[in-house]
């Protein structure tokens, strides 16, 4: 129904995690614009679920917000990693806990208007104790909370991230409040 | 429990719905590292649920994703504007129907490893007919969706906008699958 066209795409700088172009757009009308385009590898995401029904969750500080946010488990994909393996890795890293049982929940774009990334989202059980080891410079605490728990946090805006509340409130969808324990 | 300090944030480039900065951290072990800063205006999205229970999405062309997509009526903030504003502005703007019922149902924050863009996500019911404005060089088209059926659609990787599966997850937890009408 719409004919766009690009027309031109420029690298304005690459940056650690992301490289930002503009691009050159022709539009339906005919008319010509620029556009902000943010180009991102993709990352991948676990929602781990204990015996008690719980989820394993992280508590990290965020530059881009100025302060600590709860999250799961999450990061970016290693070059030429998969998104199932690259949840099940963070998972290992971030919380020391590992699983034979890993399904696929959902993918989401982060932000359409003008990035790329996407987020393969998984779930886990069944957990296995290993062993946490994070990067040198990564620095976060895990904690467990219910399902039910976790979604007065989202209403009462104290859980924000996206991943996150697609992850809880997917996992309710599907399981209910006591997830699949 | 964690202290970061931020040294520097220097620009890299203005875009046109994002800047882009780099900003120099100092890290809890002391180490220093080079993180992205992408600063956004925030945004507002709408759902807006009709007499039978249906959603109004709009499907458009996303070049960062290089497809249409469908989603909620959304978009950025005008200077000086508020979230509920905007949201009631961007729904009558995209699919041409206003309302004097609206209620806030959830924020987002939906990249947070580099990017500081906050979504507030409201509904509307009563819906009232007015009149469609797209800006001119805006290309969309509306349809109405079931819950049942924009969940089918999230399930199976259709809809991958993170704001509009909270969005459809959130109004579903909260009223179930006719949604309030």
């Amino acid at each position: 129904m719409m004919e766009y066209k690009r027309l031109k795409r420029e690298l304005v700088a690459k940056g650690s995690i992301i490289d930002y172009y503009i691009d050159t757009m022709q539009i339906p009308n005919g008319n010509t614009e620029q556009w902000d385009f943010i180009k991102h590898k993709g990352a991948a995401a676990m929602v781990a679920i204990d015996q008690d029904g719980n989820l394993l969750m992280v508590r990290q500080y965020r530059n881009a917000l100025e302060r600590n946010t709860l999250e799961i488990p999450a990061g970016g994909l290693n070059p030429g990693e998969d998104m199932k393996t690259a949840a099940t890795r963070e998972l290992e890293e971030e919380t020391g806990y590992r699983s034979e049982h890993i399904e696929h929940l959902v993918d989401i774009n982060t932000t359409v208007a003008f990035c790329n990334e996407k987020i393969g989202i998984y779930y886990a059980t069944d957990l296995i104790e290993s062993k946490q080891h994070l990067d040198e410079n990564e620095f976060l605490k895990v904690e467990r909370h219910s399902i039910s728990e976790l979604e007065k946090m989202i209403y009462a805006g104290e859980i924000t991230d996206s991943k996150t509340i697609v992850a809880v409130l997917a996992i309710k969808d599907k399981f209910g409040t006591n997830g699949i324990a």
